[in-house]
């Protein structure tokens, strides 16, 4: 299987070489093809998703992905920046489902902000659309008729978006606590109403499944008061990308979560979810795990090598029972010492 | 001075006759009129916010409200159902801002589901526009070129809505601890940079306030890492509703937490930032705290009562010192036992 390797920016390169040993170390037969992407891509290119990196990402069976963010294009125009990269990745990979699964890892209670009997009980999948949703509607500035400068955005969803998610959420509660909780703004936004309207329909296919409905303001709120309530959250883009960080905050250390995002076909996109990090870019303290976790999330959900994924989140598991931390962790180890300690668990 | 007592939904009416207690036992000169909104209305007259309230709230000084959610109005169209009423009440009385301090109550450090030490730190006010976004744009259900169903809603901000709430923003942070950190989408939204813009230009008027910028996905991570790093927030209708209620469950029980909505004048109206809580409603068990808090925000900002104000806020704090709790905060006071505990400290 081909994989392609889009470090990105800040630390991305560095946590990516350490998924990269420990994938190298189960002897896999997986063949890695680098490109540049994002910041990195575009001082290099000239654009932050150059065509060889897409061909490169459309040709490969699964895409593993480090960070992009660059303080230095920041004053460019959006079309340029790093950001655009990954957005147009998902939209033309039509990558529409991001999983994030947020779990407290056993022994990391200290490093949630939460009290650890509230934190310990954190067990859910967040499950997020990608491809629409406010993200890529029509958008633009305006003047308005006395003249004043606007920006506009239109936020819309048509129920095949929806269904498409829906189905996903339904299914992977159905694998696990069989509990459903839709997330939207039903009682102010029509894209809302429509989503909750479909979102209805489609649990007729899942009878298995309960489903509730919560306001996106309220799930903010219930996810820092009890967030071992949720099993399965399904929600928008919007929402999911706010959601899905809250609760990954819930959870400890953004360090040690991956996410996958997900074609129709299975094929997918895997990266931590922290960012690039450019204020500890270069300094080797990065924590790899969330990387090292989206390479086994890789193997599991798109090349179906379940056992390869499940002996690498063991290995984690097992080096952070010795003790193994790097600093978010309020340990000392190097993004390479950590590599070194989930290698030696493989 | 003329209080609009707008009780509303649910335990609206158990919460607002605590607050109406201590404020008439403060003896003001305060005139009450009373009127129905949300669901109460509805049910009575066919609307949730019937003319003659509207006219009401128009007249009054300042109001004094419950709160509207009507489990029971939940399949009515949209323009019919409670929440409409508090929409209404915003824009037609311009009320573009939404002032929401966030604070642990001392002795209240178990309510939060935060650490103790990490909740204690919170001490932040929430500026959040309410007139404009997401909320008040063009919306409806359409068809696409595919005859699927599609929801829409165009979020928007123009360069004047923006500049008023950020001036606001600016003024509450010179105020307290001279920090303002303004929360978008701006690497998304064209509304987002609009408003990041325009936030940039207004900050030269206010040289004494140190301005950041911070993505609302980050924002909600971060206000569960560390909270306690926030002075004033100052944000959208949308990301403010969200992390509005997010920041106030970081600071323990949202029966505590008051808000005030206000007009350019200072006219506002102010209310708890709890729900209708229909599933206790009539049981005598809510929290009236924050609607008493709310009517002390109610004097201050709009009638220009800081001594009373300072009164109520005190009483509050005593009467928790004493031991005083509803059943949110663990203990087994009812709503008018609570209210009979302020106002042994008043
Ligand atoms: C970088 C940004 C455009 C992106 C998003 O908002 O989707 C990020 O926050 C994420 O969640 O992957
Ligand atoms: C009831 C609802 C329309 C309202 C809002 O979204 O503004 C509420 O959540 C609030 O924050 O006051």
């Amino acid at each position: 299987p081909l994989i392609a390797l889009l470090a990105g920016d800040g630390i991305g390169p560095e946590v990516t070489a350490e998924a990269r040993r420990v994938l190298d170390a189960l002897t896999l037969d997986l063949i890695f093809e680098e490109a540049l992407v994002g910041g990195a891509a575009y001082h290099a290119t000239g654009h932050p998703l150059p065509p060889e990196t897409l061909a490169l990402a459309q040709r490969a069976d699964a895409i593993l992905f480090g960070a992009v963010g660059d303080p230095l294009c920041d004053k460019l125009e959006r079309s340029l920046r790093p950001e655009q990269a990954i957005l147009g990745l998902r939209k033309h990979l039509g990558l529409f489902a991001n999983l994030r699964p947020a779990k407290l890892f056993p022994g990391l209670e200290d490093a949630s902000a939460l009290r650890p009997e509230v934190a310990a009980a954190i067990d859910m999948v967040i499950v997020r659309e990608l491809n629409g949703d406010v993200y890529f509607g029509e958008k633009g500035m305006r003047t308005t008729v006395d003249g004043l400068r606007e920006g506009y955005d239109v936020m819309s969803y048509n129920e095949a978006e929806v269904a498409r998610i829906a189905h996903l959420g339904f299914q992977t509660a159905a694998r696990r606590g069989g509990r459903l909780c839709s997330v939207d703004k039903a009682n102010v936004l029509e894209t809302s109403q429509l989503w909750r309207d479909v979102v209805i329909e489609i649990s007729a296919h899942y009878p298995q499944v309960a489903l509730s409905h919560m306001y996106v303001d309220n799930c903010a709120m219930q996810l820092v008061r009890n967030p071992g309530q949720f099993d399965v959250i399904v929600t928008g883009n919007l929402f999911g990308d706010i959601l899905s960080d809250q609760a990954s905050m819930c959870a400890g250390s953004i360090g040690m979560l991956p996410s996958a995002s997900l074609d129709s076909a299975g094929k997918g996109l895997y990266e931590p979810i922290h960012g690039s990090a450019p204020d500890i870019a270069g300094q080797g303290r990065a924590n790899p795990c969330a990387t090292i976790l989206s390479a086994a999330m890789l193997l599991r959900h798109s090349l179906g090598m379940r056992e390869a994924a499940d002996r690498i989140e063991a290995a984690v598991g097992r080096a952070l029972a010795t003790g193994a931390r790097t600093s978010d962790l309020g340990g000392t180890l190097t993004t390479h010492a950590m590599g070194d300690a989930v290698l030696a668990q493989l």
